[in-house]
């Protein structure tokens, strides 16, 4: 269990050559790079660079194409869909977020769809694009069955996540990303090999019944939606909006994105994804909206503190403060990230790695 | 505390009467009261015709404007945004959601706010209406502060709800409305009156502590957001969307709707409410969307049941069937709706009331 320190410029140029040897053109790569150690930078090391080798699995056995390239299908003033072709996830989510963007700035609002696509990393990545543009971003996908429903045993929907960001004023943009369910099945995997039992709420056993024990997951049991009936619902409106609509995969029609899970089904994944970018100030003037923003958060920051409580975070905002850490003094990557990247330097034949070991205890 | 049967038609015919003598005009009555009595027979009956009377209070103190009418103020080809002038605020909302279903008739997508407006009931209804022309439609508003935020104490946001309806083939519509906070305030008033405690993760008390003990509420405390850091950031996304975009009051400068709380600063309310609709039916044609819906909607309920449960249900469902019973057979109406009713008659001078009591216990 060892983590490592790494500077975000190593990092990127370890994974853009990874990329490069399993055959991913320069562009796509850089895109590619930039979204995943962005993630990293905040912290969210579950859906930043560890991801890349199990991607990567996915092309030489033709579920993911490096020559392929996203291509618009259909689309109206304020919307289009977008066919992935099953190219690089990462470069047709950020393409698609891209078109809403400008379907914003025609329309007011604009809504992007891609579908035979894969794994996009974390989802708010793409609503901070938005943001940038001084313009509200929301990003969406369905996913892979994990999580139970109510009344249901076994896994029903996906974790579903839902990110947004909204630009605001002088502060950095308010920036969330949850998945639909109570907690994240790594957290539960990892009470799992720590031999630890699991809050309420989280996991229910084959039977479908709430317990406390990770020892059955994932192999049986299923992930608890947040908030019970409402993550339930929420979960719901991701599939419709990012599934139904688009043309995605539905539910268990959809395999995981890892190739290697036993009893993952061969052929493509057909995950869907959804963006939508809000032009604000088209509605309100920038000024305006920007002068409101910058209201609301001072009001947050400024609100009496429960006992204990030193200081009140926008969503977000821990998240921008790591990533200034990380730009200027480098980062530490957590064992599990660590070990994802030594095997994707082993399975590339790259000698060097890019970090220094840490070693905790 | 008890309660009574009433019809469908009678519930209606009255409360038509008692607008009529508070100076409503003949539309408007009938507008308002459908949105209120259909949210009665889906068993919602925290949003029915017992908002009807606090509301009406607002029109002799001039909060609301029984001669108004809402108004276009800014609008471009997907979005629009409406004075509601301080118009009886069930008839600007349901205004607002069908131009937002005309602007997505023409650009896939449309999204109309509402400001100077008031509470409008079940943000659920108005999305309703958007499924009925076949297409999805969401609605929100942000309200008045009842809701701690994660590292804070008091009420710093609304419980800023979020609806959303989905056209379902050939079911009834998927339809799903919830507030942000964990739990309602009423229910914690009601366990209050009864002397009983509250699960844990629905209340903080005046230091911002969790607590069971809902005798201090509204007065300190403040309710919980649903799955703590998740209910806060959809609520502030509501907020942004519903409030800052819009030119609505924010959190603390919103007084409540209600006139007669103590406290309440006297002068105009100016919610903010926000309505989209997406015409799915134009990006992937309404067939392929009703057959999709039909595969999911069984799926759902055709999903290995958890032991003891009987039946899975979509969101609305079960409301749906409510609304069924009663249009056949009437409803019972809890006695907090039937005093609400019955002062509502003594306040206008109405001697016959609509229902039957029935006697609880």
């Amino acid at each position: 269990m060892d983590s490592a320190k790494v500077s975000v410029k190593d990092l990127e140029n370890f994974i853009v050559e990874a990329m490069h040897r399993y055959g991913i053109h320069e562009e796509d790569a850089h895109v590619s790079a930039n979204i995943l150690v962005t993630t990293d930078t905040w912290g969210v090391h579950t859906h930043g660079t560890r991801q890349l080798r199990p991607l990567l699995k996915n092309f030489p056995i033709k579920r993911l194409d490096s020559e392929a390239t996203s291509e618009v299908i259909r689309e109206g003033v304020a919307w289009a869909m977008v066919d992935g072709h099953h190219s690089m996830p990462f470069v047709s989510a950020q393409r698609a977020m891209e078109l809403a963007i400008q379907k914003a700035k025609a329309a007011g609002i604009g809504y992007v769809s891609v579908i035979h696509t894969s794994h996009f990393g974390a989802a708010g990545y793409y609503a901070t694009l938005a943001a940038e543009q001084g313009m509200i971003g929301m990003a969406m996908c369905n996913a892979d069955p994990n999580m139970v429903i109510p009344g249901a045993r076994g896994k029903v929907l996906g974790t579903n996540p839902i990110a947004y960001a909204v630009p605001a004023g002088q502060n950095k943009p308010v920036f969330f990303d949850i998945a639909t369910s109570a907690a994240a099945a790594n957290k539960i995997i990892r009470a799992k090999l720590l031999g630890q039992s699991i809050p309420e709420g989280w996991l229910v056993n084959a039977e479908g019944e709430p317990t406390t024990d990770p020892s059955g997951f994932p192999e049986s049991g299923a992930l608890m939606p947040m908030a019970a009936h409402k993550g339930y619902g929420f979960a719901l409106l991701v599939e419709v909006l990012a599934g139904v609509m688009t043309g995605a995969a539905l539910t268990k029609e959809q395999p995981s994105w890892v190739p290697d899970i036993p009893g993952n089904p061969p052929g493509f994944t057909n995950q869907g994804q959804m963006f939508i970018a809000i032009d604000a100030g088209a509605m309100i003037s920038p000024e305006i909206f920007d002068q409101r923003m910058d209201w609301l958060v001072d009001y947050i920051h400024d609100a009496p503190k429960a006992k204990g409580s030193e200081r009140i975070y926008l969503p977000g905002e821990m998240e921008w403060e790591k990533r200034e850490q990380a730009l200027a003094n480098g980062m530490i990557l957590p064992s599990d990230v660590v070990d994802s990247l030594r095997g994707l330097a082993h399975d590339v034949g790259i000698k060097t790695l890019p970090f220094e070991m840490v070693t905790d205890n």
